[in-house]
């Protein structure tokens, strides 16, 4: 059985490590927080006996043999944060991970299939977009030389933040080939709370399209240019921002819409701006409402610059289309919840995840515990240590199941 | 007269310093540019054997003495830029004010008043709002102490950048007190050069309101945090952003509304920003309507904000009444204009200007020259040669009849 205190004091411990003065953990990508974060599951990892690999985007698998020589059963997730972020988002699924091989070692237990704990570098894509970075690069579904080359937020690329931070390995992509692939993980949002249930079977991934817009218009003086005659950057930018809102109106649940970065430039008070760099993150679970969504942004972000006289190009930050996990897996994952007398739910993520990038793949699914008040990406998000142990002991039971306990 | 050459020859030279790699000028106030800027100016003046004064603020006035004791004819602008900033905004009437040093020695010309030319502290307020602040405190509109406590757009607060660029001296405020004050400007919009006018006669200013909205949400995930349940800073900023240009739209010329800075936090693409930080700039020529458009934004400000969970503050950046020049002195410009032969125009100021802290205080009036493209606060300002002889020209005229040539 998993001991929740002890995952609970590695939860606690690793996220002191970026705790922000007002809580909550800021720990991004290939960071200086990230590697010392690294070194401290690395080294619970290699306490645990297991053997430790590390690929050259930085993703680290550590892996406890099994009787026969198949592929493994491997449990990931992250350990990258946003700037705001909490203890649970991504490094539960790691320490989860460990909690199984505790369990496993503990009971002195012998599996069919060797068990692997995985963690993948930028997860989060807060820092350097695409999202699920490391993963993608392992499963073949984005390039690495071009992941490499990726500018973060702070212009630092991905090459230099790995070389920074000692990050890489050696291992190639593609060397973790799973059996199939786990993952524990809060929900991130408020369903599970809101109909009382400790479990949520999750079904697949909605489609996530983050968009950069670049609006180029003309500084001028805010005093004297005439409305008439102004090339304002800033008001196309705004009116895009608000768009993005209607649309999400307009379509309704599960529509989201986001804009979560704004740049003006020169960014004075008294000059019309003559840049305007701002990103959306739409996403549904539709592929042809998320394209139609995309299309219909677009086409007002034109005819907005159009009107204001300036111009307007987009770039692609990240594109996935909606994922669905393997059914009989899935269906695994709920008969275990069944087993263990948990009250559960089918549901869909919002978020996106590492299994996302694995299931094309192999077989995949996600288990979901609560979120209180839905809050993630917040320094207030939270779960229950009693909550927490549920989806542990459930992500135990199913990863035994299928590695052949 | 004046010799045009080597006022553009100044203009140039001043212009080096700071200059932007695609053109233009950055020399923000108090700046290392900036000080460099003024150690070449001060040059100038000492070489034409005037009396050199500094104040507390930084303010500086260079007195050729007159027959009799009376106070001075003053001459000013200023010769800070904004970031995107030409040759011509300030230091064209600063260094047209040297041109009539200039001409009056050349002549060995004694005037029964003495003229001064002076510049003033960060009247373009694009680092340290509010703006016309040196001219502001040293003629009793703003106070010295709250003026040494404004904290930049870059953390450093104007005492500070005081003493690390020696800008200050020992004279107190209000230390120049004027007979008249005169000021040379480009004209920085589109009317003089639409309308085929040499000359502006500037009969006031427009009032000016600089305010900053605080936005505060939620930060919450972009991928799983349905709309209804968002705090989103971002959006509502965005809604205030286009209620600007919607007020201008509404109450038609003269109204500009400008919204100049705009910044998100965290800023990540896939976090929903717990706060947004926004300047906004309206401007008119009547002082009711630009208190019903300040009125307006604000109220629907925090209708936005309640509508979406949010919290909104404001706070004043600058805040001018609409002025209006002494109509002897503005009379005495036009009949000076009229004699010249120059054709002209009366206009109201869009711009701020530092004529403006003088005008309660003396008799004080303005002369603009056309702008090209009615372009400024940009890179591509521009006036042409003969135009600026014609102001400057315009500018002794006037100058040496009010200190009794
Ligand atoms: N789980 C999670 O927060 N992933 C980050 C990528 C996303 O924005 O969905
Ligand atoms: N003349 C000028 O550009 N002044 C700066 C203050 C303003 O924004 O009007």
């Amino acid at each position: 059985a998993i001991d929740i205190d002890r995952l609970m004091g590695r939860l606690e411990a690793l996220g002191q490590i970026g705790a922000l003065p007002g809580g909550g953990v800021k720990r991004l990508a290939l960071s200086p927080e990230d590697r010392e974060g690294r070194a401290l599951v690395i080294g619970w990892m290699r306490a645990l006996g297991l053997e430790i690999t590390r690929d050259v985007i930085g993703n680290c698998w550590a892996v406890r043999s099994g009787s026969g020589d198949g592929k493994p059963v491997v449990i990931g997730s992250h350990i990258d944060t946003v700037a705001t972020g909490g203890l649970y988002d991504g490094s539960l699924g790691v320490l989860a991970g460990l909690e199984v091989i505790e369990a496993l070692n503990a009971a002195g237990a012998e599996t069919e299939r060797p068990v692997a704990v995985a963690f993948f570098t930028n997860e989060e894509g807060a820092r350097f977009a695409p999202d699920m970075m490391g993963s993608g690069v392992a499963q073949g579904a984005l390039a690495l030389d071009e992941m490499l080359a990726v500018e973060g937020i702070d212009g630092v690329t991905v090459a230099e933040a790995l070389a920074a931070t000692g990050a890489a390995g050696a291992a190639p992509v593609g060397a973790l080939a799973p059996h199939c692939y786990l993952e524990l993980h809060i929900e991130q949002g408020p369903v599970l709370e809101t109909e009382g249930c400790e479990i949520g079977v999750v079904t697949g991934v909605q489609g996530i399209s983050w968009r950069e817009f670049r609006i180029t218009g003309a500084s001028a003086h805010a005093g004297t240019t005439p409305m008439a005659l102004r090339r304002d950057a800033g008001a196309v930018a705004a009116r895009i921002a608000v768009e993005a809102q209607e649309i999400a109106a307009r379509n309704g649940p599960p529509q989201v819409a986001t804009v979560g970065r704004m740049r003006f430039a020169p960014d004075l008070v008294n000059v019309v701006p003559e840049e305007a760099v701002m990103t959306v993150d739409l996403r549904h679970t539709d592929e042809a409402v998320l394209q139609a969504a995309e299309e219909r942004l677009w086409s007002a972000a034109q005819d907005f610059a159009a009107r204001a006289g300036c111009e307007v190009s987009r770039r692609t930050l990240a594109r996935f289309a909606p994922v669905a996990f393997d059914p009989a897996l899935v269906d695994a994952v709920e008969a275990a919840a069944v087993a263990g007398g948990f009250s559960h739910r089918r549901m869909p993520s919002g978020a996106g995840h590492d299994a996302q990038m694995f299931a094309p793949n192999c077989p995949s699914a996600m288990i979901f515990v609560p979120s209180q008040d839905g809050i993630s990406h917040n320094i207030r998000e939270y779960t229950a240590p009693e909550e927490i142990a549920k989806g542990a002991q459930l992500l135990m039971d199913v990863a035994c199941a299928q590695a052949g306990l």
